[in-house]
């Protein structure tokens, strides 16, 4: 048989990765929660007609459709194979949540504060660092058009970074309709808006001549174009206020209440822990549901964003019928585990037992098990080798899970006497009464962590 | 529109649901960890291949179909909708754990003990307590052939149990091919064996009368029937080492080495933290792949069984050719949560914030985002509510978010002063100096705890 793999695209997750992952997942957690956000989840997959807003722009195309089943299947293939399938695996966690609240609005309170840590599922083209089931992390709060939620999830989020051990964090905060604003105030029309953000968006990777080219491949004048670089060059490490009046003064009078939008952001939001917010005229950000402020957490020396997330009022509407203002962040989880393990910003911490008990010969399995309860009973946590084995593969499982030290579980001293304790790391053994041997481990436990 | 909902069968999690389950996962994770079980996970869909292997039995028939996409799946719809599909969710994490071990066998431990809580898809008919996207939790330890293998998956199974507050339960021992041996030993045919084991099982729940009426139905001669009722009835209560023997010496010489291991069982399984271990000749349980020792924990009051699991030594074999004994226990995740629900067996502890930062007007916003950042500081879970609204209303979030105090952020006293504190079960308010604010809240979270 040939050997058998995950699906391509698809990890499993070894007890070493899956450790860190836990970890990483329960200190994002941590801090959301000490924010007032509470988890909650939704199904794996939703009915396609979830999914016909077109609220997922590109993602849907990404979409895993699950095939119908029996008598339903049969007649989806008697008519030539359409209408296969009416459910999808969810793409991200916003879409799913909007028809969540449209579901639940009622039992929910007035203000929702929700966490969302799960995988989701894409069918993207397999490459480095692009998986087809990833997690993603979302906070989001419902029901309030007041711009101290923007400063609440920059805060909260900037803390759970924080928290992670990130420092140096600069967080871009810009508006998606000022932008339109201002990219047509240097002379593009509407049908070149979408092309324009996104080739100034690529200033951060490539030369002005190669995105000037780009612009202009697209059908933007050549003098258009100028003018867009010249506006972006002018925009850099420019000062909030003294960018924010410059702007204002050129996108004209609709651009007053976005530009008071950022102001009241900038002036709600207390000092970051780990950085700073700093308003950046050309952050576009991908996603179509966008409705005002946006915003990105980019770490100094990181080619890609940490986080990034902003207002959506429309898309619960779309979905529910229903205005319900809406913004929210999402941390890019595979991301944020990359660089951390990358940077060996995990806890070393024990990861496993503190102790492995060891089995010499078939007769000291009955003591070995009842050792192993009993020092569990102390407050340890106790692996037990299950079978008689050479002492060597039994310490060696021991480095391999992790585990420090190994007790080897001799039958004739199991009742009283003295078991030997061998040390892992320094490969020495100490004998410690039998009498002793929970309170032993524990302070070296204590002395160890 | 019509009202969404999420896809039958499916659930939404609201928050107080979804903590609930957050905690029932950590306690039974905490509890496996203190035996040296280490988490892990496998992708949510696999390679139909890898179900081929028919190890699934009845479930695979319940298995959703990921669809095809592309030019793949238009040659699928070319060739009449033959093979529309190649990858399925995993309905168990029993067969995905077999090919994960083949896949990864260098990488891990001669003796792997792992644990997984995770969701599994079937595609079973809606009805009450049945759902088609559920959590299962299982514990295995793979690569040992010692008993000594069922003796701590028994602890640690039932010492979960007990740390999640159960009591009195009777975790029933049998064995596969013993229960065949037994069976034929009673004049059942090779052909009826699967219906008289299945019969015999429903008389926990079924009259004698109505059992046999069943069995003769399929086939089973009336003699034999009556012979096997009369067996089982002799069975029920026993000591058990009687009835061990009893059955040895029923079943002939073959049963010998079966019997041996059951007997090597009782011998090393400590006593039980929350209950008993007791031979019942006749427990059956329904997955194809067991080959020994079988086991299901039943706790007194309870209908159906809170966890079960066996050996399945060749199960590994089938999926990766190699062969490797493994032995498991699945806890019954969907039924121990409901069954935890109506018993109110959760902590009460809190679930939310520890204190609303509450806004009585627009212009103590700022202020009041700044007291959310400074008590957590001082480490406090602290909500903010987000804009000014009636204090009624504000109040109302925190009742029905679970946080037990509100604090009014008003503008004037923000900076010195006192504050309003208002206990939301009391419905009184005490006025506490601002600066005293953190360490009373502290106080008063530690005597509330």
């Amino acid at each position: 048989m040939a050997k058998l793999a995950a699906p391509s695209g698809f990890r499993d997750f070894l007890p070493d990765q899956f450790r860190k992952r836990q970890e990483l997942v329960r200190r994002i957690r941590e801090t959301y929660e000490s924010f007032g956000f509470e988890g909650m989840d939704t199904p794996a997959m939703e009915s396609l007609r979830v999914f016909l807003g077109k609220a997922g722009g590109e993602n849907e195309k990404l979409m895993f459709h699950v095939l119908k089943r029996g008598a339903e299947l049969e007649r989806a293939l008697a008519k030539g194979g359409e209408e296969l399938s009416d459910m999808a695996l969810r793409f991200d966690l916003t879409v799913p949540l909007a028809r969540y609240y449209a579901t639940h609005r009622g039992e929910l309170p007035a203000v929702f504060k929700r966490y969302q840590c799960g995988p989701v599922w894409r069918a993207e083209r397999a490459q480095h660092g692009r998986f087809r089931e990833f997690v993603q992390c979302d906070v989001d709060v419902l029901g309030s058009s007041s711009m101290a939620v923007e400063a609440e999830v920059v805060l909260a989020t900037t803390t759970a970074l924080a928290a992670l051990g990130f420092s140096g964090l600069t967080v871009r905060l810009n508006s998606r309709p000022l932008l339109s604003l201002l990219v047509r105030s240097a002379g593009v029309g509407d049908e070149h808006l979408g092309a324009a953000v996104i080739g100034i968006d690529k200033l951060d990777k490539e030369s002005p001549a190669a995105v000037k080219e780009e612009l202009t491949g697209k059908g933007i004048s050549e003098k258009v174009a100028s003018s867009l670089l010249d506006l972006h060059a002018r925009s850099r490490g420019g000062r909030d206020e003294a960018l924010l009046a410059d702007v204002e003064a050129r996108a004209g009078k609709a651009a007053a209440p976005h530009v008071a939008q950022l102001r009241e952001i900038l002036a709600l939001t207390p000092p970051l822990p780990a950085g700073r917010l700093a308003f950046d005229p050309f952050l576009a950000r991908g996603m179509d549901y966008y409705t005002g402020p946006i915003f990105e957490v980019a770490a100094e020396g990181v080619p890609f964003s940490l986080a990034g997330g902003g207002r959506f009022d429309d898309l619960i509407e779309r979905l529910a019928g229903a205005k319900v203002p809406a913004c929210g962040f999402s941390i890019g989880f595979e991301r944020v585990f990359m660089l951390m393990e990358e940077r060996g910003m995990f806890g070393g911490g024990s990861r496993g037992a503190d102790v492995l008990v060891v089995v010499p010969a078939a007769e000291a399995t009955a003591g070995a098990i009842r050792l192993g309860a009993e020092l569990r009973q102390a407050g340890l946590r106790v692996d037990v080798f299950p079978h008689a084995a050479k002492l060597g593969a039994q310490f060696e499982l021991a480095e391999k899970k992790g585990i420090p030290l190994a007790v080897v579980a001799d039958a004739a001293k199991l009742g009283s006497g003295t078991l030997e304790v061998r040390d892992l790391a320094t490969r020495t053994s100490t004998p410690v009464a039998r009498a002793e041997l929970a309170g032993w481990i524990r302070a070296r436990r204590a002395t160890h962590a």
